[in-house]
């Protein structure tokens, strides 16, 4: 089985075994600015070097899943829009089943790493679950009853977009105060950079330099006990925890599980700092049964999820 | 079939024939300062009225509902502490039962009002609710797949207490800035009173006289034109749309049905306001496709749910 994550910045496939080992990997940088036919050449150099790693054919492979960012049309295989892509309605899923000679099933990015930790990550043995990743933006996957939450427009899961603070900073979608205003790494990264025009904000300057806030730069600039950026990655980790609070209540999840980039990347501790603030909101769990936990696949939660819903597209014939 | 609605200030009892008509009623104060078997004894008289009404002898019923507040030990039938009912850890459906002589369900109020709206109300032919009660508090049931979410510990459905504004104001959760806080009756009861203190509002003076705020009065300050009033619903509608907007997001629901007292008083333009505050915030509708409606068993939601919960326990045997 093939798992493709097609992300705005890398593109990173892998050989997937029944038992779920990944056998062979390939990663590309995304050809971001020049369209879906450049990003499907990509994306077969990622199989091929995936496949030869693993020391398998083409020939042999039954069925791939690709995890995308949106919005898509799932059942044609169509990714309709991705800024971030450069795409408009291009047939991703037909043209690699094309190419390979294998049926291919297109699935959201963030669906695609929610039920990888489901099925095979933090999330191993629980039937209902938030699952939150924390990078550029922050998306989310809800699981209830051992399935996804689809919801009627196929899009549910949006949890970066409830709001924590009403009349609060301007969100990228129009709205103001969503906890992805507050909770981002580019809500942080563009906080720091104000910073850094005030007052000494090592890791705001760095940004600066740099063009983005990268993940790891953020953990060693909390390391370096740079003053600004721990107060704003304890910021962050209230809102997000506000947040995730008021949804355990309306949605009574046995488990969250939190990942992507930024809690990669901080650890333990700003998890702590999450469930923290998350438990001074939840009025629901007087016993204190409903865990946080870090996601643990980290970067190949794409690749295996994928992997995932290429077998149950097989499964279900 | 039985069913009742065991509420802070009233109990309704019903006697609810097959094709789900009410056929006999009883009402009764609920003697809320007395304690459990006080409660128990007014519920008999309420369900003897009813079966009176209905020409039924108490040895013809089937089985009976409870709806009622909690936390509740369903499975034990036992109210486990109820501030509103002076009650803690009373059997209730065991009581009622061995009195009756029939099987007794008991089950959380809000879920048997987003039951019997789901089932027979302004939900009917939808499979994935959202259904939001305003009135003294907020509350909630989700049903997704046509079944209700309970939740790892039973008590899904808190939608009153997600934040809308982070450091707002204090609710009775003990948390701040919960919807509750912004949009429930009491909430705006308090906001009314003090600004009756500094300003002209007619409505806050009456909240001061009568010691409450009847949801009557509050539609009759908006239709009088109670500048102070009018502005209060506004403020409380949009809060309550900012948080149902959030939940449509993550949860994606075909309908949000809103009911409770509040709602039943101001109709169809506060629901109008609801819906658009919320529509602000939905970024996963873009067709707008999910549809905002008004709860219409109004009271009879209580009664009915709670036979439904009733009808369900015997099918299951």
């Amino acid at each position: 089985m093939i798992g493709v994550d097609l992300g705005g910045t890398k593109i990173m496939a892998g050989v997937v075994a029944p038992d779920n080992r990944i056998l062979g990997r390939g990663k590309r940088n995304t050809p971001a600015k020049e369209g879906g036919p450049a990003i499907l050449k990509t994306m077969l150099e990622c199989i091929d070097e995936a496949l030869a790693e693993a020391g398998v054919a083409r020939g042999d492979v039954v069925a791939a899943g690709i995890g995308s960012p949106g919005p898509l049309d799932v059942d044609a295989g169509v990714i309709l829009f991705s800024a971030n892509l450069s795409v408009k309605n291009y047939p991703i899923g037909p043209e690699l089943s094309a190419a390979l000679g294998v049926p291919v099933r297109l699935q959201n990015d963030v669906r695609v790493g929610g039920y990888g930790e489901f099925m095979l990550g933090a999330g191993r043995g629980y039937t209902d679950l938030i699952t939150a990743f924390v990078g550029t933006g922050i998306g989310g996957c809800l699981i209830l009853n051992g399935r996804i939450v689809a919801g009627s427009t196929n899009n549910a899961g949006e949890i970066g977009h409830v709001v924590v603070k009403a009349g609060g900073p301007r969100c990228g979608c129009g709205s103001k105060g969503c906890m992805e205003a507050f909770a981002s790494k580019t809500a942080m990264a563009n906080r720091l950079v104000k910073a850094a025009k005030k007052r000494d904000c090592p890791l705001g300057e760095k940004i600066l330099r740099k063009g983005r806030l990268k993940s790891g730069d953020l953990a060693q600039a909390v390391r370096d006990k740079d003053e600004v950026a721990v107060r704003e990655v304890e910021r962050a980790a209230f809102y997000l925890g506000v947040g995730l609070g008021g949804l355990v209540n309306v949605f009574g999840p046995q488990v969250v599980v939190i990942g992507g980039g930024v809690t990669q990347a901080l650890g333990q501790p700003y998890l702590d700092m999450v469930a923290d603030s998350a438990r001074q909101q939840i009025i629901t769990d007087p016993d204190k049964t409903i865990k946080f936990v870090q996601a643990t696949l980290g970067d190949d939660a794409g690749v295996l999820g994928a992997s995932l819903f290429a077998r149950e597209m097989m499964a279900q014939g």
